[in-house]
């Protein structure tokens, strides 16, 4: 792992001037990290000896690609990376149990519709299989926590997600669900479909430089909080779908896979309130207690505004 | 340099199927080069404990500023390592001698109008201080090139650059110059200034989380090239500039640095066809022989495209 050139005084130098270790003011931990990843840059450069064609290639790869920075870095496994960091982390502090969290995603909108007990997700245009889905968000003890909120979105059976696909109506499959006093939820919606990353995307352009696809399985996203518990990012994935162990973000958890259960007799149809066969989902969310008020937030990172 | 984490299985795992290492198609540097830097940025997020919040403020970070990817390249020093890079292949060929390289930068637009022997630059709105540059271009053995290109760009005395300035006149301070029988070549201009990374850009954020500034000293480019030689990528400095040694690119080299003479008595006024005092620089162009048809010429990389 070491390169020769890179060890010599000159580049020593070179790397502490390029990250202002030669200068006061800026961020001292900055400029730690900012060292160490241009040092481990130049060491890739020098060992896999890469021309000046392959390196501006990349950085005009990267610069017309930086709108899918978002898809890149879970195809490149860092959400996923990230989680697993999270779970070291809590087993290292004692802190067990809960629903296992996963991947985020770049499609989340913040701001959807707020609903007591129950919502119906989906705008009635998308002709794809019914899915009733339900649970109960509870503590660790299986106590009900009322007053959680269930924040939901998926993509349509297209795989698109509304917002970012402007064919769909506002917030379509996507809705906040206030859980009630038995810590209760359930929605209405369509069965999501897997989804690729755009054709001739860079996210795809990179996956194919290295053979692989950029599929994910169906899925359903969840933001799951309430006050005094740990804020839980996950998914859950529709059990059966091809890629369900090749997702190319490697989101997919056990115990995120939970059964489908398909409806087709008419007083199970009636009971529903629906017209036709459907597919049922029972899941249920066990929330972690917070040690402090910054557990319960979601973390940063660059989302898009809610809808005006 | 070693993160327990990354080396379990689990991650070792993640990190061949992020790469393509474990299906067939794709290029197997690109899976090699992929998992290297992939590695070793998940390396860098463990041992220095980056959290979600750092990781995703630096992606938006990077998503936002990937049109000045080519200014935080050479901030970073990559320009400055690639041509180090290339001394050091050159050293190791025997390959010695010839006019120092330094790097091309972000800002050279092809298809400059192409002059005999002497052009004039600059198209006479510039009120700064005249600049005659002349000198040879000769091979190694000090013999003339004729019908070398001296392919010349610099910035106005704002430090800006056509056609990136949409102000200025297209290839207002860029020609191409023929050298004639006896290698010489001869142009007219002003003294450029230095310039600085865009104010609030994502270089000048980068730099300055790091305590840098993001000036360069003033300097001229110039691509040098005739049949048979290798392609020349170079600079000269204006001495006397306060950043002469503080480049935020890093690319000032020794034996690029000329004296400037500054004329002020009539008869040398008179001698250039000029009314004015004027700086006068003598600079000299070193060709080394190609040993083969691809050291003549350019490498790629993102450039724009030639002015309509």
């Amino acid at each position: 792992m070491a390169s020769r050139l890179v060890q010599t005084p000159e580049i020593q130098k070179l790397l502490d001037r390029v990250s202002g270790l030669t200068v006061g003011g800026g961020d001292p931990r900055t400029k730690q990290i900012v060292r160490r990843i241009v040092s481990d840059l130049y060491t890739t450069i020098d060992e896999f000896d890469i021309t000046p064609d392959e390196f501006w290639g990349t950085l005009g790869f990267l610069q017309q690609g930086a709108m899918e920075f978002g898809l890149i870095a879970p195809g490149l496994g860092f959400d996923h990376f990230l989680d697993i960091r999270m779970d070291e982390a809590d087993k290292a502090a004692g802190i067990e149990g809960g629903t296992p969290r996963t991947i985020e995603g770049p499609l989340y909108v913040p701001g959807a519709p707020l609903a007591k007990g129950f919502a119906r997700l989906d705008d009635g245009t998308d002709k794809g299989e019914v899915l009733v889905m339900h649970g109960r968000v509870t503590d660790q003890d299986g106590q009900p926590v009322a007053g959680a909120i269930v924040d939901v979105w998926h993509a349509n059976t297209l795989g698109n997600y509304s917002y970012f696909d402007k064919s769909q109506t506002d917030y379509n499959n996507r809705r906040r669900i206030e859980t009630d006093a038995e810590g209760k939820y359930k929605f209405h919606s369509i069965v999501p479909s897997g989804y690729a990353v755009p054709p001739q995307g860079t996210t795809e352009r990179l996956l194919g430089s290295v053979g692989r696809h950029g599929n994910r399985p169906a899925h359903i996203h969840f933001f799951v909080s309430a006050p005094g518990y740990r804020h839980l990012t996950t998914q859950i994935n529709i059990a059966g779908d091809p890629f369900l162990y090749d997702d190319f973000a490697q989101a997919t958890r056990e115990g995120l896979i939970p059964d489908v259960v398909r409806h087709e007799d008419a007083e199970a149809i009636r009971a529903e309130g629906l017209n036709t066969p459907f597919a049922e989902i029972d899941f249920g969310f066990t929330l972690v207690k917070a040690r402090s008020e910054a557990e319960g937030e979601l973390h940063a990172r660059p989302r898009v505004p809610p809808i005006a």
